[in-house]
């Protein structure tokens, strides 16, 4: 009995020695400790705990997250404007009216201002008609071109390095804690399918955004086509969040995450439910690795969502503070393009 | 050693038993053997051998199917109209306009040729209109509570009792084997979303279907609601499926089920991908069982799609000799709403 007493302990031992070891294994290494990361994972805990008050079924844990400013950078403009820019121009030969009809004439001149002004939903107008007559295949192919020869401004990489480290930790935290995790973004979803899935380890089928009318057509060989028509379907923004969640998904989020007022709706919608819930929003506060905008900004303007935050005790993340990576090139390693 | 090799032995014999065990308990009992089984059967072991030549990672293992006819019964009339009936009566008192207006008169009178021939759209702009007013959580529950009340006219159960248990059977088939059903159904989303995830096991973020637009509003008590207005947003019949495919799942099928001509784009897309397809159409044989209909027929018309798959070779379940049974009720067993 003792060398069978000697086997259980020493079983024992591994056990706790293998609990320690994952213990330590922080699966937020991009997040500095501190009540940030804390209720996080306090969030995470309390709603997957069996038995436990606030359990929530695995199928129930919808967690959705806006893109630009949330996932990834969105300055110096939203990048799909400039794919769009650079999708307009090689265009506006073949459509002379432009010139003189926003937002395509702010576009041509490059007046980044004028462009900015035009909101997100002058970005989508010009998004969607700058696509027309294209197909769904053709559309794809370009993105995915543009994303391989276009480079960010300030950071000289490809736009998709410039997903935030920390988000694609806590989507991943998030799936391994039985959630299943959608993006809700005011931007194309057939533009963020391009790179997205790869970015994030999000399906397609769980990206929600913006979208233009597509057409079903049998080509001259028979095969079927879908062409991409100049009208826009719907606006994923503001209101539209809750309204494409509701139209998507079905089923209310226990955990949102945004970064400014086009978010707002969709916070306090998943805020409504009854049970657990988690509320956070980025502050871009880091203009020394990121940018630095809130109250003031035309891109990604935070304002009322932010005093909401305030009022409730929603979670409001300090890049500059609780963010230890913010891009993964920082640490040498290689970016989503590679 | 001889000790030993007979342990083996006895694993190995025990471990072909459970192989055989396995091979004889069919996933599809509800279906006779033959051509149609087979099919199925090898299709799914064709695209789920790793390292075969049609391979198919899990990821890119989606099915598509219609629901009215395919997966549930869709006569005498298609069954939300039934609660679109049943919700317009009520109504009826508010809004005396609607007896000079179709599809309103018809529904009004009882009239169910004239129902008929308004079509899937006059459905649509019918539910649309008559649930003008309501949240979204009003709606489910109105559904709900139709359904715990009202009796198919000549089964006398709970429509979601219809389901067609070879389907049911299917669904978790492929499922099992990696496959992410979904359903992409000219039905309104929020009506099927009240039943249909009980019925099939298929959850509500993986239901496509027409809508209504929805409005977001801050209630009295600063409680968000999403308002149904009357107006539709998205048609998911005919032409729409590919659309909405495209749009809900960003990725093309590589199995799909219908069966009537408001299923033939979906299927010629499906089809019109590369790699191994399966295309399935229900055909409507049985008089005795169920129902036996096609290009005659003023609801679930099934001519073009028809034409199409005996062309093709895309297969075409005979329901009155493919189906051992129709529904569970027919063993004996409990239905959906027990």
């Amino acid at each position: 009995m003792i060398r069978r007493g000697l086997v259980i302990g020493l079983a024992m031992l591994a056990a706790a020695s293998i609990g320690q070891v994952f213990a330590q294994s922080d699966p937020l290494p991009s997040w500095n400790d501190g009540a940030t990361k804390t209720s996080i994972a306090a969030f995470v805990a309390r709603v997957t705990k069996d038995g436990g008050p606030d359990f929530v079924p695995p199928a129930e844990r919808i967690a959705v997250f806006d893109n630009d400013g949330t996932l990834w950078c969105e300055q110096p403009i939203y990048f799909q404007l400039a794919f769009g820019l650079d999708s307009v121009k090689a265009m506006a030969a073949t459509h002379p009216e432009w010139k003189q009809q926003q937002p395509f004439k702010a576009f041509l001149a490059g007046d980044k201002d004028a462009l900015a002004a035009q909101g997100e939903k002058g970005l989508l107008t010009l998004v969607a008609a700058a696509h027309s007559g294209m197909t769904t295949d053709t559309f794809a192919a370009s993105v995915a071109d543009w994303l391989g020869r276009a480079r960010h401004p300030r950071f000289h990489r490809p736009y998709n390095d410039l997903v935030y480290q920390p988000m694609v930790e806590l989507l991943a935290y998030l799936r391994g804690n039985g959630f299943k995790t959608f993006i809700v973004s005011g931007g194309g979803v057939e533009f963020m399918r391009v790179w997205a899935e790869k970015a994030y380890g999000i399906p397609p089928e769980q990206m929600i955004g913006s979208s233009g009318v597509t057409q079903f057509k049998l080509g001259a060989d028979g095969r079927p086509v879908l062409l991409k028509l100049p009208k826009v379907e719907f606006i994923d923004d503001g209101p539209g969040k809750p309204s494409g969640i509701n139209r998507f998904i079905g089923r209310r989020p226990i955990l949102a995450f945004g970064n400014s007022d086009g978010d707002h709706q969709m916070l306090q919608w998943t805020a409504a439910g009854s049970g657990a819930r988690f509320l956070g929003i980025v502050h871009h506060t880091d203009a020394v690795r990121e940018y630095a905008y809130d109250r003031q900004s035309k891109i990604g303007k935070l304002d009322k969502a932010w005093d909401e935050a305030m009022q409730r005790g929603w979670t409001v993340v300090d890049m500059a503070k609780d963010w230890k990576t913010v891009f993964a090139f920082e640490r040498g390693g290689t970016g989503a393009s590679q």
